[in-house]
């Protein structure tokens, strides 16, 4: 850390921030500079509240120089880390398709949708037993008859299942039905539900909040690794901005400084990022080729009869022909899709 | 809600938008026009998600022109609500401040803290037991025994404590402590946590989200009340924009939609709308004038050595200070500070 | 455009209404609903501003159904526009690159950069003689002395050259050394300077404004249109959000929408989009995948020692293997790397 | 400025980037930390582009410590800035009001403006004559009928004129007509036109972007001010965000900063700051009570017929009864309604 000071902090007031720093048992280093000084900071910065230094006459701004992440850092763990699964495994070299309805509405469709998953050759599917709505007389999920339904799923076809955990209640349950843990974009920043699933045998699919910074995110994903569970899937999903052309701002950007900072797996939902079916296939393309490892995206067997979220969901034909654009891509990409 | 159709969408396509509206069983209502036909929907929209229709050929967008909340809408219930706690009333005409520190973090500072708003005639004191960090390393609150400090507080000076809530497992001991129970920004669409304090008989200070727009927030009050949890109180701390001057950017100008579209009572939160100490009073001051009912502030005996957020408290004679700057003001807006 | 009424709004309130609409030479529609009713408006839109109805008593809010681009629309042009240029066209099928330095700094540089892209295949340089910078401090372009530049670096290579015009003054004397005129993020929503190039001979690259909506975006185009220039070509280069992780959040998810809404072509800009040179290639081959119609790319042969924008230039070596691993990814996509 | 190393950072790689610090003649402060080496840079930093050594490698991130304007900084210059005028002088002390129409439509209403506000004892009146328009079919103003207009009420009733300027080309006529040149939101990084009234012996009214930063707006303000005109006058309007339950988001929480880190005035605009008459009033008072030193209002005789944003402005009764509430409130702030 780095504290500015004033251009016209006195040297007194100079001399009671090095105090302070050293009161709590850090080390200062002064820098003095042509206008101003600035003092760096060294030493154990996680057992303190430097913040409050900011307070101190005299002083113009703090600049944090150590990144708060330690064990989702890339700095810390250099080596690539792959998620494995008894279907499959996520991570580079592999784009990995996790598909299926926004929630499972009956065992019928959910069937159905494993069928048609296993036919083309995709093996992990998602579909949502507690749905997280925003409004509260909205369809709220099927709760434990869904996750029955899921399991039977499982049962029959061998498909992998995501699924999502919305409170600690239910995480006993969601467990046993689901292969990886979803953890949705309100509850990023839920850090009692971080922690119980940081106790989880299971991956956690994590994703981005409305408007978590990168930072924020990997911050949520140290949360469940510092409980030493280490398989964790990140999944940008659009974050919130003026943009008013499609239901989020999908942000592909993230991606390369993810894979620079971070050394853990990143998908990418381009039907919650887009919120319409007819652009969801260019963004699952791009994602493809900004260098993510897979995609997380809504499909539904009548997309204008789905209970929610019909509006970005494909169809299976307008998927499979999605997946054989993919295929066709990842080759000079070097990629295997998944 | 209206359905927009393409300028060249054909008479076929038309007739299927009607069939799908008819197929909810809703009313379609045909507005053609010089470029382009819309069809009005009436009926129960609630009990169908017509997002659907947005998928079918020929539809260019929908718009919507219900809003979605009913038991918060000032349409529903015109009156002003008014929150009665057994230390005060929080709603329009007065002005109520809720003071104390980021967090509890000893017996000592808290007993001072509810000693010094006594004096100044202050009702209510906020402080963290439970406290949602961004860093897993982070000083987390003193949880139960940070409860029990409250509970000694309140026992001994009558204040009224106002306290967050992180989780349902500790939804009873939150209860038993505080007058008024917490839901944080993060967990403004934390439903399971929302449905909770729904069935609790303590009034809910519910904030808003980092990126919440004003009909997800009242969404979410939406959910406290359709539990029949009547006694809702919003409060603005800041959303997250591209600005960078602080730490948040304070949104004062949703008071008067708030108003126009709610009943509910809406206070502000400078402290963490700021992030520094220095900026705090202006914004007090500028809440009052915007016609919010009060605020929700932190102070701190010695900030400088705060476990959290001390850039962001005052100390108890800048608290003080402002106080008495707000009791200038009240006088001419007709209000009472509390 | 729908007006709709509060729902408490009396029989008077919306006789008043219908009578504005009516005193506007537009026709009004009621569409009473269960709750409310809503008044449809056809008609002459642009010649008033129906905005002013939003003042009347019982109005809750006015929703537009129609856009307000013309020209700009692919509703009223459906066939997809192509930019002809004497080195190439621009448009879909194709997939241009746009590349050179920030600044022209030198003629050395400027001839070594056209030797190296004509080497390379490509056929259109961008660089900068005028350079807006948000310091006054800060290098500010060569002016004229650097369209000579770029003129003389035509006149060997033959190579197209793209610069930007920030002010009427020098529209002439940019029209003359320019192939295509850019107009900065800065300058999208500088009227008098659209209205100047609406004149000019030149197609005209239109890069979106820091916060501009697709609408707004398209809107600016429009001006350029409306005065008989239709020679637009789009460049998203990143938009202004909360997010920090790069330079701007490029916006891939706009390439869709604006394939959707205009028949205008569409460049991407890369380097501004991540403002750092490491995440270039990725966002550049996600570009192609989005369906973009090219790139706007910054490259340098020496960027360490760029006088701006070094961060984000590519060297010589890098952009070949860009450009290498573009054409790859082109053929599956059924484009042309132009 | 500060250069953070990667934590595996060769000791060759940190030499590498201070040679290069060296090469700009700059001076190199390594100052090394447990996990990770920093570099403190000293010298004159304007006068190279040190964010080249963002490329070099071994290189984490570059932080900035010096805020990159001078005469607009309060570092440099500590006394507030006072813009006198003719009729009055514009900074703290006193609450300026500069109300008007939009856009000037006849000489009618601006004539019985300007009586009115003189009756009011209001001494500054804006209107448009040139109107930056976002559709090229709307209304642009009367242009320099419309400034003859404003001179025939100046020279009528001696109130002073505030007008936008929109392009150097009526640079002349504009300095004419005003007593003060209002360069608009989207011309704030029009940079040619800010060293145009840089030249100008007319205060400038300098807007802020749509989604400037307050270190971008100050710059700003420093482009006039390094061509010797110091007499500006920052204007808050509201900036871009998510949030849609007003026209812009009206960001009040910039003026403590903007107190903090320059010396020049601040006013703020709520009508455009909300786009919605009935919210007016409240953030006017709001802005007084935040310690802006004035408003910039719109009001129109006859809002619902008004040619351009008549749903924010405020009619004649709105604005006396306001400017009542304002004087009131101005007392205990110890501030004068001007």
């Amino acid at each position: 850390m780095l504290v500015v000071m004033h251009s016209h902090a006195t040297p007194e007031q100079i001399a009671q921030v090095i105090a302070a720093i050293q009161g709590m048992s850090l080390t200062a280093h002064p820098l003095p500079g042509a206008t101003r000084t600035a003092i760096g900071i060294t030493g154990n910065l996680s057992a303190v509240d430097p913040n409050a230094l900011a307070g101190l006459p005299g002083v113009l701004e703090l600049l944090r120089v150590t990144k708060p992440y330690k064990l989702a850092s890339r700095e810390m763990h250099e080596a690539d880390t792959y998620v494995r699964l008894p279907q499959t495994t996520i991570g580079p070299g592999t784009f990995t398709l996790i598909a299926g309805p926004c929630s499972v509405e009956n065992e019928e469709m959910i069937l159905r949708t494993a069928d048609f998953l296993v036919s083309q050759g995709v093996r992990l599917m998602r579909a949502g037993a507690f749905k997280p709505r925003s409004s509260p007389y909205a369809f709220q999920g099927l709760a434990h008859a869904g996750l029955e339904i899921l399991a039977k799923a499982r049962a029959r076809t061998g498909i992998g299942i995501v699924t999502e955990l919305m409170d600690t209640e239910n995480a006993d349950a969601v467990e046993e039905a689901a292969d990886v843990i979803q953890i949705g974009t309100r509850n990023m920043q839920n850090f009692s539900l971080l922690r119980r699933v940081a106790r989880s045998s299971r991956p956690v699919l994590l994703k981005r909040g409305m408007s978590a910074t990168l930072e924020e995110w990997l911050m949520a994903a140290e949360y469940v690794m510092a409980g030493n569970n280490f398989n964790v899937i990140l999944c940008e999903r659009g974050v919130r901005t003026f943009s008013d052309h499609s239901r989020n701002t999908l942000d592909l950007s993230v991606i390369p400084p993810v894979k620079h900072l971070s050394h853990l797996p990143i998908l990418v939902d381009p039907s919650h990022g887009t919120g319409k079916r007819d652009y969801v296939p260019a963004m699952a393309r791009a994602a493809l080729a900004a260098g993510a490892d897979g995609l997380l995206i809504e499909i539904h067997p009548e997309p204008d009869r789905a209970l929610s979220d019909g509006a970005q969901s494909l169809d299976f034909p307008g998927f499979a022909r999605l997946l054989e654009s993919l295929r066709r891509l990842a080759d000079p990409l070097g990629v295997v899709i998944n």
